[in-house]
């Protein structure tokens, strides 16, 4: 079923063409850079922030870009809002659109959460990460970043690894999806434990031998608030090392939060390491990507 | 003693013409829908919402109400607040006006706490919900609802139910003082130790009775955060159920956050069950309501 | 070393035409009243408040000076943010930046907090609460209170007490700096065992006997959110009780939030008691001078 353009929920909806051109648009205003748009297409109109789960980068994220758009943004967070009275996540969200809201971003540990909302309400719904289904508003920043770095849209001929908890990962399983449908091929490594087969990708627990291989390689985040249990040597056999990284070119990347000194040594995250650590430009693509979303689900 | 217009802490300062006027510049701002008013008379102005409980919808719908006036509001809420570190409510209060606040929503476990604010302000002191006694703007919301259903701004002649954990609702409360304002006559339905005597209104504990006689029925929320404690066969004898909705046909109020399958069963709490259903009119009444205290007192 | 401009993270580097300079633009401000600056200087411009510690006042004083430059603020709170998820300031400072914030207001526990994100971001940082070592935004809005209150922007000839929990307080530490920048003799009084020797500055335990030296009296809060241990008599030689007020008649000030009845006798506290308690007129001066900060920085 191809995308109606009525809600972002995952990548799957999403053709290349859809993609490219939501890409295009995110990368006029990452070269923008901080300066609000002199159209505010969102003037006049509050877009809610429902997270029932901690963020910073993205709800931050999206509050900016919302900004930057003219709109303002509206914050229930799980910690302060009636989900503590035991609301449904559907309830709270037919509430903020009986409020006027102009559009729903939502986070939450349910898997289904934000289809369920978009089943029930007339406003776009945007998927700022559900359980461990999809973060896509993740996929598709990570996707701009990549093709600024590389310098093109068709990802073809990329050999991009997804690294660490897999198993644990929105991020992972959203990128799987939209790096394909840009061209590229995809392999995850990570502890067999941590590695589900059932991706669609190949698979590896040799990482020092898939690194020699690719273009961009992806560490994630040990996921420990979602009860990750990892050995000893994970970060011997699956951090990306000082001693790693310096046999390697490509380009590096994490969404963040980081966890210094287990999935990525503390000198190789810092961004003034190296001209292929994108750690932080994947941050300001994040900006500029919901801009690109909002102002097409909303504007 | 009349409404001196300052504050707006409880109905029962508020004449009739005094809630009538509100409440047609509240219906005005319904029919207005979601768009700002061009004329911002809160612009330039930054509202508190002083919230010591939790709560999504009161206050968003504060927030919402202020954003769509123009004006702006900053969240003071009881977790992340000097409370904790044992600030008193009135400290508190003081000090959002040394930085120039232009009014402050309460929302509070004190009884009285927004009168002793309002004692102790210049600006207008707005009562959010206050224990158990008021919820003011609750209750001028719900009759904007009721008067936008039945089509006449007087109620005489209408009987309204409240329902169910009447002990520990400021909703039926002021509920009570608002709807005998504006000449409907009300009965307060629950079990007998949930049920005060001194409300000044009939009471029933015999649901089904009351249900063959009244054109609405606001369906209370249990307060188990309040520590109501209720009987097995609650929900048999004061829900809204569907077998009971069937043979009803007033019009079906709650004003939430809702336990499904509890106070109301989960289909007729749906909306789109029935024309009369109107726990989500009352949510964007809500956002109408706040509007038209909000420029009444700051405007 | 002379200081920049860039940051605002402690006094020691102002000079006093530094600090003059920024008072008299916050006197400015301060007779303005709470209209917004027609001129806007932070229009378009997002201000992150990064406050790992609870806090009211400082928080909304930064959100509302931010507000009334035109500009706005997000919040990233310790209790919502990734740092539960243990990503280190720096890193939380590195995204906002990387999101495009103009600024970031740092309150935090650790000592050298906001020593340490300006050491790595390009934005101008402000030091809103680190640690027990500095609070300067605090101490120069005490300076702007007692300038004003004074009628001179050189403080010579003043003598000034701050009383309490010193061990504990960042607040007395900056306002030593600050004071005595200005031309005023500081002497710090408190139990022996909340009275640093190191802070190069007068000590005394006689409340009494200071009391009839001083000008101006700053009662600090017992810090028993940082385990602050307190003697059963701590009021009666301490505290600003009603009888010690009766026969003193110099500036009354407390950075709040007060433990009303423990370091000030509930009467005293209130700020009708006395046109000397400058309170209230402190949290006023809050505003205006976060506005001086603001603009100079950033606008």
């Amino acid at each position: 079923m191809p995308w109606n353009g009525r809600h972002f929920l995952s990548l799957t909806e999403l053709s290349k063409a859809d993609m490219i051109g939501l890409m295009r648009r995110a990368s006029h205003f990452f070269d923008a850079g901080d300066r609000y748009e002199p159209s505010a297409p969102l003037a006049g109109k509050v877009v809610a922030n429902l997270f029932m789960e901690n963020s910073t980068r993205t709800r931050c994220s999206f509050t900016i870009a919302t900004k930057r758009l003219g709109g303002d943004c509206i914050d229930v967070l799980g910690s302060t809002s009636s989900a503590s009275k035991g609301e449904t996540l559907v309830d709270t969200a037919l509430n903020l659109e009986a409020m006027g809201v102009a559009g729903i971003g939502v986070r939450c540990s349910e898997e289904r959460g934000p289809w369920e909302i978009a089943q029930h309400v007339g406003v776009p719904v945007i998927n700022a990460g559900s359980g461990t289904t999809a973060h896509p508003t993740q996929a598709l920043l990570d996707a701009v970043t990549l093709t600024r770095y590389f310098g093109k849209e068709d990802l073809s001929g990329e050999h991009i690894a997804i690294v660490g908890d897999i198993a644990h990962s929105r991020v992972a399983r959203s990128n799987i999806v939209g790096l394909t449908t840009l061209g590229a091929t995809v392999t995850i490594v990570g502890p067999a434990e941590l590695l589900p087969e059932d991706l669609g990708c190949t698979t590896s627990t040799d990482f020092d031998s898939v690194l020699t291989e690719v273009s961009a390689c992806m560490m994630l985040r040990v996921q420990f608030e979602r009860n990750a249990t990892i050995d000893e040597d994970y970060r011997e056999h699956f951090g990306l090392t000082e001693a790693r990284a310096k046999n390697y070119s490509g380009a590096i990347m994490h969404p963040g939060p980081i966890n210094r000194g287990l999935e990525i040594d503390d000198r190789v995250a810092n961004v003034e390491s190296s001209p292929h650590n994108l750690i932080l430009s994947q941050v300001t693509s994040g900006v500029a990507t919901r801009m690109a979303i909002l102002e097409h689900l909303i504007g």
